[in-house]
């Protein structure tokens, strides 16, 4: 496998997302082979924290552990009257990372290879391409190529990611999401969601606080799956955003995608987000990689009580083992100071008894 | 009154907000005469609706009119179990304006008041600006010098409103609010929101709706006081959105704010606002001017049930009166397309029994 370090500080929001697809492509787009976890076979329906629920029985996929403690202890602390650490319902806000905190984002960002099966899928309308040396590469697998003609591949994927309305392409990510699979776990994406987080999501909710998702992805793509998946509601998500533009088709208002990222919800982008779209500090932040650094330090810097969670994919039997050398979502630099500010690193092959649900759509119980 | 048409369809979002300042500079700074409402003296301590309220006691400010009749028969039907109309809770998002809707905007958007108030804070850590033609022209209320120089004023209005943080920044709006008055009503400004709207709210609200303001503000001035005035939490407010830059100050992370405007939330922005911070298509929108008109227009346009709502502001004796040649804030194409699309124009003067509320504040009851 190449390593070719993203270019995260270039102009372009979304070169990131093509050194993702460069590291992969000799292996990716045809299944990423040497991490295939064991289906996960321990998570038979476990209950899920419900209000009235102890906090004992808690987290119940959760491996008895300091981190599992320090999640009970914060939670019991800014909830219970009294507490010199009571935090007002209104006031408890917790943000979650999607990709790799949520769910998986190995070989890449599920998000992209939807984007690739839309470049695949638009390739009969655009004869062009058979002839681009980008296209070609991107179908041979060629990570060479397509490392050195970054750009040509973003405005590839940003021209068949485009120029259909807003509720179009709401379908054709659902459509996808009913049929695709992984290419190595050989489940739909949606089965990919980690269940002790299901479990971390219930209990905040019975506790009161106010869930929001804010990710690297776009709100678009996640908004169609995610009230099913964790039951968090289509308003509660942030994310990078993509131009669109208002007009009239057939007659009728829509909003048409175009070309182009107008915001970076990623890095420095994630408290900017934030503060936008929830308009107070979170209290709970977690993340897995140096892209949610930024909305750890963010979140973890008020005057009040405060918790920052980095999830550590070190469990290569189970899901997948990547982190400071990972090309991109490396969790690197974040790693480094989560001893100093406090964070607990969570660790997927220690403290979490299963990864995956029995089941899908159990976030919504 | 000079009549500059604001330059809406120029690159500068705020050129429009610069056409306010024009047009009223003659007058507004120094309190804008000729409109002078009297003091509203119905409303005393009207009820609000809450759950369990019979519809026909509800909004008690409204007259008996037409408009009442058509709010609630709209949410009777989508609320009615088993009505052809019935629509779920999760999908009941209504949309309201804030500067002319929920609140009175005249002689220009309270937002621009607090900047210019701003300007002048900052006028003795900026002595230049004593030689500067266009600081001297709106200290001299000097419209025909501005209306030549409209990007000069946006210029130093940026200046004077950006470099601090957005906590700093967010206690000079409080603090402004807590002592700044209208220049002609001479009441504080969170005293004139519109008790009828209030009942509205609180209707909807005990109905199931998901309500949001959807302004041409900033929801960075709105987010500090719109809970305390309508009942509205902080996260369901979109607006304009300025430039915002992460970094480190003193040690702690925080939110600098920058010049410039990197989302407008106005016109056809008011569309793609909701799209992004909502995910789905309200089924009720309200607002009052031509920069509301596709806000209604994609609201309506929905296959579901919805209600277009504009407020006409034609009571010169208890707000003001103004509408198609208003120069900044017009009623003129939406109000043209209201009865072709079934919207609902809501008189002012005839449909509502009072204006302001007796005591500020109510709307959180």
């Amino acid at each position: 496998m190449q390593t070719v370090e993203p270019l995260r500080s270039s102009r372009n929001p979304l070169r990131y997302l093509a050194a993702a697809i460069v590291l992969c492509a000799s292996v990716a787009l045809a299944g990423c082979a040497g991490h295939a976890p064991q289906r996960d076979g321990q998570s038979a329906a476990a209950p899920l924290a419900t209000p009235g629920t102890q906090m004992a029985d808690a987290l119940p996929s959760w491996q008895d552990s300091a981190a599992r403690a320090a999640i009970l202890k914060f939670v019991g602390d800014v909830t219970r009257d009294g507490s010199p650490s009571y935090v007002r319902p209104e006031a408890r806000i917790a943000v979650f990372d999607n990709d790799g905190t949520l769910w998986s984002e190995r070989p890449m960002p599920f998000q992209l290879l939807f984007m690739i099966d839309r470049l695949k899928a638009a390739a009969p309308q655009h004869p062009e391409w058979q002839r681009n040396p980008v296209f070609k590469a991107l179908m041979a697998h060629d990570a060479v190529t397509l490392a050195k003609n970054e750009n040509a591949l973003l405005q590839l994927l940003e021209v068949a990611n485009s120029g259909m309305t807003t509720d179009q392409y709401d379908q054709m990510i659902r459509d996808w999401l009913a049929s695709a699979r992984h290419p190595t776990l050989d489940r739909p994406y949606t089965s990919l969601v980690y269940q002790p987080q299901l479990e971390l999501l219930a209990l905040l909710r019975a506790n009161g606080f106010q869930i929001w998702i804010v990710s690297g992805g776009t709100a678009e793509f996640m908004r169609v799956w995610v009230n099913e998946a964790y039951g968090i509601p289509p308003e509660r998500v942030v994310g990078t955003q993509e131009k669109l533009k208002y007009g009239m088709r057939d007659g009728k208002p829509v909003l048409v995608r175009e070309p182009g990222i107008e915001f970076n919800d990623d890095g420095p982008g994630k408290p900017v987000g934030i503060v936008r779209a929830i308009g107070q500090r979170p209290i709970l932040a977690f993340g897995n990689s140096d892209g949610d650094r930024e909305m750890l330090e963010y979140t973890t810097a008020g005057t009040g009580p405060s918790l920052g969670l980095l999830l550590h994919h070190d469990d290569a039997s189970r899901e997948f083992a990547y982190d400071r050398h990972a090309g991109s979502a490396s969790l690197d630099k974040a790693w480094d100071e989560a001893a100093g500010r406090g964070w607990i690193v969570v660790s997927m092959k220690q403290d979490w008894k299963t990864v995956f649900p029995a089941k899908p759509g159990s976030g919504t119980q």
